[in-house]
């Protein structure tokens, strides 16, 4: 057998999410059967993530166990040919055989998108959470610097999951914006000059990035959340560092809707 | 009565286009009904460009005669407070009383974002003509150039259309990219360094530009396909000069699909 790794972005509007379910399309059963015309046998994928229903990737990675002989790239083109528009293949990679897409990945890294102009972007809105109030960024940046290092997460966990351990080590939480910020899925506002004004600028763009050694369900959105409280000044920056010293998940925001985030890239030693 | 001119933009991806049809959503028919209930009466809207279902709109500009005194910002929000997320309300402004939307315009600029990479974009596959093979860049914008100036555009006129010339004077026609070109609706690919390959980078998006005084019906869809065609090398360059001095829509390259198109702004005097 040989062990592939496969690089997928996907935008994940209509799908139930990454995981199989009873009823649904979810990226992961699309991907089997992709795989199980090539092997003539059920394929099992494993994917370093498990995204939710309705939240994107640009670097999922997933890996598989096939006896077929396709060449890497050959294999590549022959899934995009197979799977549906709002999934595609980056790279197919011949691993070694003891890879795992999850257990084998030392870190994991996600980007949350905000808009915050009064109107929205009705190119973009699908990837961005809309907000129309101005928020305190300053704010939200000092929390999300204060949630670095090995904390014990639990307080940011949805019930229903069964880890054993809730500590986990973000290396990277940062709010990106509103300036200077790279363009992401950007919308047309430069073109309206027309109305003279700039309703979709980039200005009015944050994006939160985060970068751990694994994340809890629903760990991402609820961190979000809860900044979104502190650009809003429901709550303190403090309240984040009560948060990770033993706080509960009543404690922390709302979960923020999924279609704002992005699985970005995972690394391997 | 007061003359209000509106912007607006819109995904046009599932509406029927902007006239109002015996079936289905149109972006008139939705306004239109927004208005009214501002106005307590029915309220007749005329648009700058009749664009086709599934063809988007970064700037067009509508023109209504109310009776209501809202202010022309107020009733902005309130617009979009009321339309749905894939229209949006750029500008509210009071026009002369004689102000058209479509006959007042001098021109109206056009754009048909094209993508040639191997890989599609997920994120931007909506807002694109995804194009597998490499064209012949060159060719289409030599072609693209011939066209400016004022010329018989019967040969890339759709029938069963009630316009009494089809002369018309194009002012610019031209390609942008694939390099250098501007964050237009941008992908996500310059995140995926994981993979090496960069296959929805900047370099793969065309965008084809163009402003007339007037444009007859599936036009610029018309010359696109036709582009394409030279793009491929499956028409001389001259083909498109050939067209202009009395060619048939016969003549002509096919009409290419209408989720590439934006009506990207109209002016006036």
């Amino acid at each position: 057998m040989r062990t592939l790794k496969l690089t997928l972005a996907y935008d994940g509007t209509r799908f139930v999410g990454w995981q199989r379910q009873a009823e649904g399309e979810s990226i992961q059963g699309l991907l089997e059967e992709a795989l199980a015309k090539f092997e003539g046998a059920p394929v099992t994928v494993h994917g370093a993530g498990r995204t939710d229903a309705g939240v994107h990737a640009l670097g999922q990675v997933a890996s598989a166990h096939v006896a077929f002989r396709h060449a890497p790239a050959t294999l590549g083109r022959a899934l995009n040919a197979i799977l549906p528009d709002d999934i595609q293949v980056l790279d197919v990679a011949e691993a070694p055989p003891d890879f795992h897409a999850r257990f084998s990945a030392r870190s994991k890294s996600y980007r949350y998108q905000l808009r915050t102009s009064e109107v929205g972007d009705p190119f973009t809105r699908a990837f961005e959470w809309q907000l129309s109030e101005r928020l305190d960024v300053d704010g939200m940046r000092a929390a999300a610097a204060s949630l670095v290092g090995m904390h014990d997460f639990a307080a940011f966990q949805s019930a229903g999951t069964d880890v054993t351990s809730s500590i986990r080590t973000i290396f990277r939480s940062e709010i990106r914006g509103p300036e200077g910020s790279a363009p992401l899925v950007v919308g047309h506002g430069s073109s309206i000059s027309q109305s003279g004004a700039d309703p979709w600028g980039p200005r009015s763009v944050l994006v939160y990035e985060v970068t751990a050694d694994g994340f809890l369900r629903h760990m991402v959105r609820t961190i979000v959340g809860t900044l979104v409280e502190i650009g809003r000044g429901w709550r303190p920056v403090a309240s984040v560092t009560q948060l990770i010293d033993g706080g509960t998940r009543a404690d922390a925001g709302a979960t923020a809707p999924p279609h704002g985030l992005f699985l970005v890239r995972v690394d391997y030693d």
